[in-house]
């Protein structure tokens, strides 16, 4: 925000105003907005474009020239992605920031909502590849400082990640008997995450352009459910060929019951996709519902959801098609 | 790009330049930046703004007006982040856009700007996410078209990550005599997908914002290796302790060599989260060596790389440091 703006009162003319940029404007930061402010009681009335004034005759009053428009204005405390929207979408050269009587506080011109956009990208991705955004270029950051914006969501991921320690810990007696099934482990969990984290990506941007608001989670569910379903028989599909082909061709034994597994393997991957396309894109809601920024729906916070729940899914598949069999 | 801009001779004055703007300038763009051509070969000579228009005597020559400055100017073929970093470095509400004579064949305004970045962002975003850019609102794109934007990557991270089960197959062996070495698969992979991730995500956006050029990877390189070392000593000490104390109050038993077991998980976590540190962060500088969008490098996409090498990362170190006792 500035405060080297330029006001006149509302019984100027577009002479009066052109005359009064001629001798001031020079040390303000834009001359493109002149705000038009009651002297009486200091309260914001009109805002005139300098291209305004100078299309229009110099003795019209500075209350008459420009179409007559709401009066587009900011709090203090109004978020900077919000101010950008503002500006952008009614392709403005400045908004007036206004205290809660309608006094002008200062501008905020377009060319801060560029460094505000900016920086808000970086912040943004930063925290979608699971860290603390940095606030420093990445070359000029000291190392241990890089490390404390990185450690954290790091040792956050590790400890929800350890449930899968856990979850494996406790199929252990299925592994033993069946190792065929650990070799999937990996290959499993991992498509959830991925199918996880293109949701998030796409619910974090929706949410960031406004385009998707808390009260549209379940029109987003009821997207996201078929879709998950379609891309995990997709995947499912993809996992069962190969299998088959590796048995086939005598590149891999998978055992006598290996039909079994190429099942087990795709409908777990079904499951697994599905419920990281519905976690993914879910997630950005439940965290702004709880009052955080829903951009902390990380890839990797993402993806740590839905490896437990991934193990889960895959091992009760596991034991409802291989009971008798392999189990 | 808009073609609705004004141009003026060389001869003329401000004067002149003022009386241009108040017959013609409703029609056009923009008024705020005026630009000066040579009417014999069309060459761009000068921009004068209209701020320097009003400030200065109607009589002044335009060629004299404002400071004596470089001539910014984009070719048409420039990128869409380039003109805007050129716009926002130099506080511009519009940059012209030349050939190669110096004949403008139309502008960029601030406005454009704004959309591009958002534009740009969103791409961004979603590409970081692990999937093509949908190019259409999340919530108006059919969902057969989502799909196949999503299908593509997800399809390729899948086979890619197959390799984990190839990997896996080949610890079959060693799995099956030690399967508490299973149990911290999904534990120690992801982990290298993690930091692998925020590596990635910090140079993605460094090489957007020209904090970062292809010419600097060693220098990324060399602040990567010891982060990346710090981080998994750092994550390798909680694994220990979460081993230890595990063992310690009885709620799982790693067997009697859950020392040895302990130091293994520890070892393979500095290893897998250094090469994640240092995969994730040299992956954009090979994707743009290669002639792709440094932003194709996804964390999904990291992911996978690193999961494979995590793989033979953790058993590698098993079989080092078991041999003898549990393999």
């Amino acid at each position: 925000m500035t405060t080297e703006f330029l006001t006149v009162s509302p019984t100027s003319t577009a002479g009066d105003t052109l005359d009064l940029i001629r001798r001031v404007g020079g040390g303000k930061e834009t001359v493109y907005v002149i705000y038009v402010v009651d002297s009486a009681n200091g309260r914001l009335k009109h805002v005139v474009s300098l291209r305004e004034l100078v299309l229009c005759e110099r003795t019209s009053p500075v209350t008459e020239i420009g179409s007559p428009r709401k009066l587009l204005s900011v709090g203090p405390y109004t978020d900077r992605e919000e101010v950008a929207r503002l500006i952008s979408k009614y392709d403005l050269l400045a908004i007036p920031v206004v205290d809660k009587d309608q006094r002008i506080l200062g501008i905020v011109t377009v060319d801060d909502v560029i460094d505000a956009i900016l920086a808000e990208t970086t912040e943004d991705v930063q925290k979608f590849g699971g860290m603390e955004a940095l606030d420093e270029p990445y070359m000029e950051i000291s190392i241990p400082k890089m490390l404390r914006k990185r450690a954290g969501w790091l040792a956050a991921l590790f400890i929800g990640e350890m449930l899968t320690a856990t979850a494996m810990g406790y199929f252990e007696g299925e592994i033993a008997h069946a190792v065929v099934l650990a070799l999937f482990v990996p290959l499993i969990i991992s498509s959830g995450g991925n199918s996880g984290s293109q949701a998030t990506s796409l619910i974090i941007r929706a949410m960031a352009l406004r385009e998707v608001r808390l009260r549209d989670w379940w029109r987003v569910a009821i997207r996201e459910l078929p879709s998950g379903i379609a891309l995990g028989l997709f995947l499912g599909s993809i996992g069962a060929i190969r299998i088959l082909l590796w048995q086939h061709f005598g590149w891999y034994d998978y055992g006598p019951h290996y039909l079994l597994v190429a099942l087990t393997v795709s409908l777990a991957l079904i499951g697994v996709v599905t419920f990281g396309s519905l976690t993914g894109s879910m997630l950005p809601f439940v965290l702004r519902r709880l009052g955080f920024d829903p951009a902390s729906a990380s890839a990797p916070f993402v993806a740590t959801l839905v490896d437990v729940t991934g193990l889960v899914i895959y091992f009760s598949v596991a034991l409802l098609l291989l009971r008798g069999t392999l189990l």
